[in-house]
C-alpha cells in the first residue's frame, strides 16, 4: 500500500504515497482530526477543497453516538459523512489513556509540549478525577462519557467495529500510557499491547473472509508503544514490526519534553520495515512536524490545530512561535488577511479586523473560517516539506521556517 | 429606486425591482438576518451562493461592537464584512422595544404567532426584567447589553451611525411598541415617531452634502407606526407617506394574532406611494410570507429561519407546518436529503441521519448546513412566488402550498 519515492541523504525524512481504496496520499502529510465523523466546524466538501488528503475519526466516540451499525448501513464513515478520501479510525487505545489514566493523573501526553492546548474538551477528558477505564487481559471496559453505562472493548471487538466503520486504515486497540507510568507499569501495559495485537491481526484476517463489511479493503495498522524507555520502545518496535500489519502508529506516552519525543523517534523509526508507512499519534505544533518529519514519520495527526483556531489562535510563517491570537486588540482595525500569501478561502476572503469582530461576537462563522485557515496553512506546508525533501534541501526548509529539528540541548 | 414590473390582478401582491448601488433586488425578496454584519453560522460568500439578495444588520449592535468607525475605516458594512451585495440597517428602534416594553412586558411584537421562536437569544433581550431604555422627546438612552454603559440615540446620531455603516438601505430611528401598550401610549409613541422621523429626514439631507462616508448612495426609509389600532395605522401611513422616504417599513407591534397583522397590513399598504417599496420588519413564517405579499409587502426580515435551523428545525415543503426537526429519531437511518427537491448544497450533499448525527454530537457544521438549507428554501421560494404573481397565479401557488392567506375567522 506504500510507495517509498525519495529518501532524503541528510535524514531519515522521505516522500512517499500511500495508496488506499479511497485515494491516494501524497506523504509525509496531516491528517486532520474528524473524532466524530466531522472536522470540528467545517464540512467535508470543504476539507476536501482545502486539501486536506486524509482524516482521522474516534471509533470509541462514533460506537456511543450514532453507533457503528448506523453508520454500516449508511455506507460506512464514507458513505456516512460524504467524505470520499482515504480515512483512518484510531481504536478506543487513546480513551484508555485520556478516560484512565490520564484523568487519574491530570495529565495529556506529552504533558510539556502544548500547556493548555492539547487537552481536548470531551465531556470528562483531562480532567483530574476518577478512572473511567478498567483493564483487564480480555479488554477493557470504558464507562461511556455520554451516559456512564459500562461498555467492553477487547481487540477483536474493536476490529469489528472498525470493520462497521469502513476506515482505509484502521488501528489495533492498545494501552496508551502515561508520561507519569513507571517502567514496570509501562513495561507490562507494552507486553499487553503486544498480545492484542495479535489478537487483532488473528480477528483482521478472520473477519476479512467472513463478514460483509462496507469497506473490503481495509489495512490494518499496529501501534508501538513502550512509553519514553529506549529498551521497551526497541523492544516493542522489533515485536511490532514482525506481526504482518500493513503500517505502523507510534503512539503512547512520548516522555516529558521535546527531547525524549525525538528520542522516541530516533530509537523506533530505525526498527520499523521502510516499505511500510509510519504514523505519529497526536503531534501537530509546526517545530514538532519538522523535527517527527525529518525522523522517517509519514503521517500524523493531532486535534491541536482545529482547537486552537476555534480560539482565535492562527498560524502565521512568523518564527518562533507561528501563531497569532485574533482576540488580540492591535487586530481591530487591521484590513491584512491572516497571512498575505496563504490561498486559503478565509484570507481570499476577510480581513483581521472582520475575523476579529466575529470572534469577539461570538459569530459561528468564526470557527470554520480559523480552522479552514489553519488546515490550508498546514496543507500547504506539507506540500512545501515534501518538494523540498524532493530536492535534497529539508533542512533549508526548516531553517527558512526558523525551526529548530535538532535536541533542544545538544548540536545536532 | 423601485420599479413596478408587475401588479397581480386579484391582490396586492406585486414583482418589482429595487435598484442600489450595490445591485438589485428582484421582489417580493426575503432578506436575511446579518444581525453583526454575519448571517449567524454561515459566511457571506455562501449567503450570495445560496441566492440570497440582500440582507439586514442592526445599527445598535454595529455601535457596540466593533463601533461604526472601525466599520466606516474599512468600507463600510460591505468592505467590513466581504457581502457586496445590498444591504440595510436597522435603526435600534427595534431595541427600543426590545431593551424597554419587550423586556418589561416579557413579550415579543407578535407574541402569539412564533411561540419561543421569535425571542434573540441575545443577552438579556425579552427576558423579563427592568427596562434598559429610557425615552426622552430628544431621543433614547440605551444601557449596553455589553458592559452596561449608557448611550443616547437621537434620530441624528442615527442617522450619522447608519451613514458610518454605509448600508444602501437605512431606517429611521422610532419607537417599535408592545402588543401590551394601550391605545394613550401607542398613540403618543406614534406622534413623536413622526417627529423623529422629519428631524432623521433634515439630518439625511444635512449629512448627504457635508461629509464623506463609505456610501453616498443610500436610501432612507421612513417607519410607519400605530400598533393594531385602524386609525392611528392609517395616520401614521398618511403621515409617514408625504415625508420624501425613499421607501417604507411597517414596524412595531402587529397584534396579538394573524388577524390583526393582516389588518395592519390591509390599513396601512393602501395608503403608501405605489412607485416606492414597503419592507415589512421582523416576519418568515412561510404562511406569513404569502401573506404579506398578497397584501403588497415587497420585502420583510426575520431571524426565526435562520434561528430555528440552528435549533435542528429545517423547512420542508410539508403543509401545514412546512418543517422537521433533524434531532427526531425517526431520522437516525434517514439516507435521504433534507428535502429531495431542495438544490442546496446541505441537500446535494448530506443526508438526515448525518444531519442528526452532526446536531446530538454538538458539531459546529451542523448550525451552518441547516441555516444554507432554510435560507435556499425562502429564497427558491421568493423565486416561486415571483413567477406566480408574473403569471397571474399567485392564489394558485399558495394553495399548492396549502398555506391560507385570507383571515383565519372569514371566507375572504
Amino acid at each position: 500500500m506504500y510507495a517509498l519515492i525519495h529518501q532524503d541523504t541528510h535524514s531519515r525524512a522521505r516522500t512517499g504515497v500511500i495508496h488506499t481504496a479511497h485515494g491516494d496520499v501524497a506523504t509525509p502529510a496531516f491528517v486532520a482530526v474528524a473524532t466524530r465523523a466531522s472536522v470540528k466546524a467545517v464540512e467535508p466538501d470543504a476539507i476536501r477543497e482545502i486539501g486536506v488528503q486524509m482524516v482521522i475519526s474516534n471509533s470509541y466516540h462514533l460506537h456511543l453516538r450514532p453507533g457503528e451499525d448506523t453508520i454500516a448501513r449508511l455506507g460506512g464513515l464514507h458513505g456516512f459523512s460524504g467524505w470520499n478520501g482515504p480515512t483512518m479510525t484510531d481504536s478506543g487505545g487513546f480513551q484508555v489513556f485520556s478516560l484512565g489514566a490520564g484523568k487519574e493523573h491530570g495529565v495529556g501526553k506529552v504533558a510539556s509540549i502544548f500547556p493548555g492546548e492539547d487537552r481536548p474538551r470531551q465531556p470528562g477528558n483531562y480532567k483530574q478525577g476518577k478512572s473511567l477505564v478498567k483493564l483487564t487481559e480480555d479488554g477493557v471496559w470504558f464507562r461511556s462519557v455520554i451516559d456512564g453505562s459500562p461498555r467492553f472493548f477487547s481487540p477483536e471487538s474493536v476490529i469489528e467495529l472498525e470493520r462497521n466503520l469502513g476506515a482505509d486504515i484502521i488501528l489495533v486497540l492498545d494501552e496508551c500510557t502515561s508520561p507519569l507510568h513507571d517502567y514496570a507499569y509501562t513495561k507490562n501495559a507494552m507486553e499487553r499491547t503486544h498480545r492484542w495485537a495479535a489478537r487483532a491481526v488473528a480477528a483482521f484476517a478472520r473477519l476479512h473472509d467472513e463478514v460483509w463489511f462496507p469497506n473490503p479493503e481495509q489495512h490494518l495498522f499496529g501501534i508501538v508503544q513502550g512509553g519514553a524507555y529506549e529498551d521497551l520502545r526497541t523492544e516493542s518496535a522489533r515485536t511490532i514490526a514482525t506481526m504482518g500489519f500493513a503500517g505502523f502508529a507510534i503512539g503512547g506516552s512520548l516522555g516529558k519534553s521535546k527531547s525524549d519525543m525525538y528520542h522516541v523517534l530516533d530509537w523506533t523509526i530505525p526498527i520499523l520495515p521502510a516499505d511500510r508507512p509510519r504514523h505519529l499519534l497526536g503531534i501537530g505544533e509546526i517545530e514538532d512536524i519538522f523535527a517527527a518529519v525529518r525522523r522517517g514519520v509519514d503521517t500524523f495527526d493531532c486535534a491541536a490545530p482545529t482547537r486552537i483556531a476555534r480560539n482565535g489562535t492562527v498560524f502565521v510563517k512568523e518564527a518562533p512561535r507561528h501563531r497569532i491570537n485574533l482576540r488580540n486588540a492591535r487586530f481591530r482595525d487591521d484590513f491584512r488577511p491572516i497571512d498575505p500569501t496563504c490561498d486559503c478561502f478565509t484570507c481570499r476572503h476577510h480581513s483581521r479586523a472582520y475575523l476579529r469582530h466575529l470572534c469577539r461576537a461570538g459569530e459561528l462563522s468564526f470557527y470554520r473560517l480559523t480552522t479552514i485557515h489553519n488546515l490550508r496553512f498546514l496543507t500547504r506546508l506539507m506540500a512545501e516539506i515534501r518538494d523540498a525533501i524532493g530536492a535534497d534541501r529539508f533542512d533549508a526548509l526548516a531553517a527558512e521556517w526558523g525551526v529548530v529539528t535538532g535536541y533542544p540541548d545538544s548540536t545536532d
